[in-house]
């Protein structure tokens, strides 16, 4: 009978699942999908590691399917379909570990009770990202279940990094920079040392270029800095999210614009990025295909603002050897590769023009020339599998010390 | 009988003048002083241009001098001592000029109601700057006066290195970087061909670093981005302004801590930077001074966001070829060169020590060795000559004009 890890990425109105089997030391994905649509018009769908479609179902518009249905349907569908599996762990996307939990943990009350608290830093995700692991908890509460964060990748980051230059009547309550897309720079990390082992030795610059978008600096596999600081609103240009801003503009917002904090909010997350530059879309592949000139602008401030960030990330690494693309723009699109890396060429990075074209199929390529001094690569991110293995590893570590 | 022009620079509560003699094409230097504490505690003081004191008056605590009376009273004292001079010209630092005015310009009541329509992007400073032109035409209608704008050297930055990633229905009410200190970094421009000829041709970071301070990005002596963007908060950390800052923070200032746009503003603008890190002083002096870890931190954090700040601005160079200190601190203090020049080593920096120790003293001076790929410079910098010769050449164009 082999061991199942699940892994679960749960917002307000989705949750995402991975299952992995456990063969040996190796995690392989089973099984895939989502319920999204919760308290709309929710929708499930499943599949195996072939892509193939295994389940799917719709509770039809307006059904008011909550977080604790959802769980229960997932739950049903895997022991329906997980003949000779026996799920041993859950593991968590977490996107928020503050200052204490620099790394996976297991969960018990009294650690729910202390993310409970870091709710304030990151009100919109946090409660979201809890609430399966109590209703886990109350069903099965003999099953282990293992938060993993997306701060706690940057830990290693110095005092001086992770500072805002704020008095302490302000920092005390835990404002400073934290950084994101922590579990996907951990697993790339993890996968350099294969791919790329003097990228994973030196001083390299991951690109997530997602409908969130962040860089972090890593020097040793180690991350120095990141574009993301308090929140996952600064730093680089988004889909909908303005990135870095002059802290002024909201006191304008406030004093000039008469708008409140949902107001400016909404604005800063869902209004702004590609989407509100372009007044067309947030979506990087319908701007590429628009002739229009406000794509085409929305794309070069998208493009210029990777450029700024990183010539801060390779001030906060002393240099540059390399820069990694992942996540789905960076995974999917070569042209903005090519465009990051022309912007770049001042840094030594020579494109390789076929490679880079070839890319996107590959599990992992550089698409820099041999010569160039600065090499350039792709690979595609895996925060889930990153998940699962901290999960297994912490599951396993309780056993051993039940055994012993 | 020598032309005179009067350079001034108005604040909420002090008003700022110099006096230049015109001599040829040459501006001279002959009075200089301040009336500060208007409203509280007035006092004036003049001195000539070897420094000696040549006026002195304190209205005592809790006078009530008005912008009017103020002048009024450096009016009545320049003409007690301008025997042989003729004042031909008022020239009056700005604050803002918005997109429209992106040059020096006379003023007239309509420029000036043009001008007051920009104070909802300055309103600390712009309502104080325009007073005392209103005040001298009300006065003396035929003088000369112009108006010259912090915000004017930027306007040759690219219309992506302006922009931020917000919607049009924000960056249509003027939200976009417009960056400051232009007056100060256009002298340096002015300077830099006789200094450091290389340096005015090439890619050129020039570091005013004062009780504010900001970095700017200058190809061939013209600004390609700033540090500072929509207000003088943003971009490096500085006395006690807190500089670059996830806007995430203030909503959770709003939300989290209970304050308002008020309580923010005075965060942010006057107990940040090194005053609010250290919690001890906002002066540079005081800090080095210190034998406090908190001390040694908020320098740490000064020089660390310098270096930051520095690698984007090369990117938007594209390289760099140079870099200028300039501003109270960077003119005066051979320990923070000495520091931001370590820190930005990787660039190809060598820092000669012994032209740095003695660099103060001079009136521009390189402090990096003859082998340095990067150079580096101390330029003191001189907003109010600038001033004048903008005034002077608007003055002289408008004579011309008139005698055709």
């Amino acid at each position: 009978m082999a061991d199942v890890i699940l892994v679960l990425n749960a917002g307000s109105s989705s949750i995402k699942f991975r299952a992995f089997d456990i063969e040996g030391a190796q995690l392989a994905l089973v099984s895939h999908g989502q319920v999204e649509g919760l308290f709309t018009a929710p929708h499930f769908v499943a599949y195996n590691a072939k892509g193939e479609k295994t389940g799917e179902k719709s509770w039809g518009e307006g059904a008011k399917l909550e977080h604790s249905d959802a769980i229960a349907h997932l739950g049903a569908f895997l022991r329906g379909h997980g003949a000779g599996h026996r799920l041993i762990g859950v593991g968590h996307r977490v996107v928020h570990g503050g200052a204490h939990f620099t790394k996976p943990v297991l969960t018990s009350p009294e650690v729910l009770d202390q993310l409970d608290k870091l709710t304030p830093l990151a009100p919109l995700h946090q409660p979201h990202n809890i609430k399966p692991i109590r209703i886990i908890a109350e069903r099965n509460p003999g099953l282990p279940q293992v938060a993993c964060f997306d701060t706690a990748f940057h830990a290693t980051q110095a005092p001086i990094a992770q500072a805002f230059a704020l008095p302490e009547s302000i920092t005390k309550n835990g404002v400073r920079r934290y950084g994101f897309h922590g579990l996907s720079y951990e697993y790339i990390a993890s996968a350099l040392p294969d791919i790329a082992p003097e990228a994973a030795r030196g001083r390299t610059v991951v690109a997530h270029l997602g409908n969130g978008a962040s860089l972090c600096a890593m020097r040793a596999g180690k991350s120095v800095a990141s574009t993301m600081g308090f929140t996952a609103v600064d730093g680089l240009m988004m889909g909908t999210r303005c990135g870095n801003l002059d802290p002024g503009v909201l006191l304008y917002m406030l004093d000039e614009l008469g708008m409140n904090a949902r107001d400016i909010e909404d604005v800063l997350y869902r209004q702004s990025g590609l989407l509100g530059v372009s007044g067309i879309s947030g979506d990087m592949r319908a701007l590429l295909a628009s002739s229009e000139e406000r794509a085409r602008f929305a794309v070069d401030l998208y493009v210029y603002r990777i450029g700024r960030e990183l010539g801060s990330m390779g001030a906060a690494l002393q240099g540059l050897d390399a820069i990694v693309f992942t996540a789905g723009i960076g995974e999917h699109s070569k042209e903005i590769r090519q465009r990051v890396c022309e912007a770049a060429a001042w840094w030594g990075i020579e494109l390789d023009a076929s490679a880079n074209a070839d890319a996107s199929a590959n599990g992992g390529a550089r698409i820099s020339t041999a010569s160039s001094k600065v090499s350039a690569w792709v690979i595609p991110t895996n925060e889930e599998l990153m998940i699962a293995r901290h999960a297994l590893a912490l599951i396993d570590r309780q056993r051993k010390g039940a055994a012993e």
